[in-house]
């Protein structure tokens, strides 16, 4: 590819750069951030060629614009984008599918052929492009939810780029991906964050925290994650999250019976098919190869 | 130490035998454990010299003798300990401590001035002997609750042997062991059980569990641990549990509103005191050395 655009140079927009540096797949890497510590981050570490003041800039001649910001702010940076690179294919990164391709309508009056809603299923608990990895997606995936009407060419395009960056890319409706996501990722978002939360308004806070082990530091990892990012996703998967969080709290409430009412058998059962669905999805996850692509 | 004994040989009593061996720490170590699996691990890997066929048998002339085994039978072993060894200086590893005082007392009247009540803040979702790792304790923190009159020479035998293999001893009574704890251990495992239990309900589980990323790897892996050794737990701590549901639940119902009334702010706020609290908790665990022993 003889050029690439990014919109964002936080923890993914870096890593994507990176990772297509070192693997040599772009010729010429320009990105614009207004954060000015995420530019100077992806200069100084030699991933971006060229930082830009303004997106128009930026995508000029650009055969593939990623968008890499936060969810809530896609559509108006997507509007941008055609604005001054109409023919561009452009994709994006955003943790929620729907919010994003509905801002676009409401933004746009319609979803442009060229744009390619995607995003990769990998991260960590750190932002910004200090942190970029150029391994982040390597064995990942990628979801895509293209519309009917996107261009094929664009799809293609996008699709080949992840995998060449080492992702294994999957197709599916925008819906499904965020019922999906929002089981496993923001609904386990709010549970730790609601959870440490909790325990900082506790009397005994500083000792809760000082005999913490292990299984604790995990289980909170990600309410280290990054507070604004979190905020515009629950947002905009805010149906879907309220379905999920009334199921756990219909769980919680089916525990909390069995404690009060003494009934081990109840606890067992819970547990017991916690263990099996976790040790199922471990043997899915160590066949990644078997979903269809 | 000329003689250790240790009634139960899963993943804690493994562990402390394995560390006891590599450090040199005894002479000879006796075991019991009615599970077959575990005692022929314990031989196998060679950190055990006898394996008893009683409780009895495994305890005579024991300078230390460690009940690992659930919480729920801890009182039936310490009264088949002190029927055999009257003076020995007993312990136990067990994650809840209310209950298993409770227990003794119900079952022997008054709690032996040679029982020291522990628990080492460690362990894996893993269980049993094969598991056992002799690196398990080391920095980490060991809880004891001595009671009153626990017998002095006792708790020094008993903080020692800990401290021997490598880990830091805090005394603390039995009922602010069992708050904290809940609420770094117990109440976490309860959330990540009834979650992947909720998720392995819902239709689209197969490609919930298969779109899983590290984050749900993390979050749920408690969710891997073993139901009979928590349900036991459940039970014996149900009374701060049930407290500690209850304040989580108002957690989620505050979030579940904020959701409902696309109220940013209040999501922001809990995010924000989340993460700056986990952030103090990281610093805290990082300088585990400030905490009074």
């Amino acid at each position: 590819m003889r050029s690439l655009a990014l919109i964002g140079l936080g923890l993914i927009g870096g890593s994507v750069a990176r990772a297509a540096r070192e693997r040599s797949l772009v010729e010429t890497i320009r990105a614009h951030d207004p954060d000015a510590v995420q530019t100077a981050a992806g200069r100084e570490l030699g991933f971006v060629d060229t930082v830009c003041d303004s997106i128009a800039e930026a995508v000029r001649d650009a055969e593939l614009v990623l968008v890499a910001v936060p969810v809530a702010e896609s559509a108006e940076v997507i509007r941008a984008v055609l604005a001054a690179a109409p023919a561009a294919t452009i994709t994006d990164v955003g943790s929620t599918k729907g919010s994003v391709l509905r801002d676009i309508r409401a933004t746009l009056g319609r979803v442009p052929t060229g744009f390619v809603p995607g995003h990769p299923i990998a991260g960590t608990e750190r932002s910004g492009a200090v942190h970029a990895d150029a391994g982040l997606f390597d064995g990942r995936r990628v979801i895509l939810t293209p519309l009917d009407d996107t261009d094929a060419d664009a799809r293609e395009r996008v699709t080949a780029f992840w995998r060449a960056l080492g992702a294994q890319v999957v197709c599916m409706d925008a819906e499904r991906h965020d019922r999906v996501l929002g089981a496993t990722s923001h609904l386990p978002h709010l549970l730790a964050y609601a959870l440490v939360d909790q325990l900082a308004t506790l009397d005994a806070r500083e000792e809760i925290f000082a005999f913490a082990a292990g299984g604790f530091r995990d289980f909170t990892r990600i309410a280290s994650s990054s507070p604004r990012m979190w905020h515009d996703i629950a947002r905009a998967n805010r149906e879907a999250l309220i379905g999920l969080i009334d199921g756990f709290g219909g769980q919680l409430d089916a525990l909390r019976t069995a404690l009060r009412d003494d009934d081990g058998e109840a606890l067992m059962a819970c547990f017991e098919r916690a263990r099996s669905a976790r040790a199922r999805y471990l043997d899915l996850i160590e066949s990644p190869a078997e979903t269809s692509p």
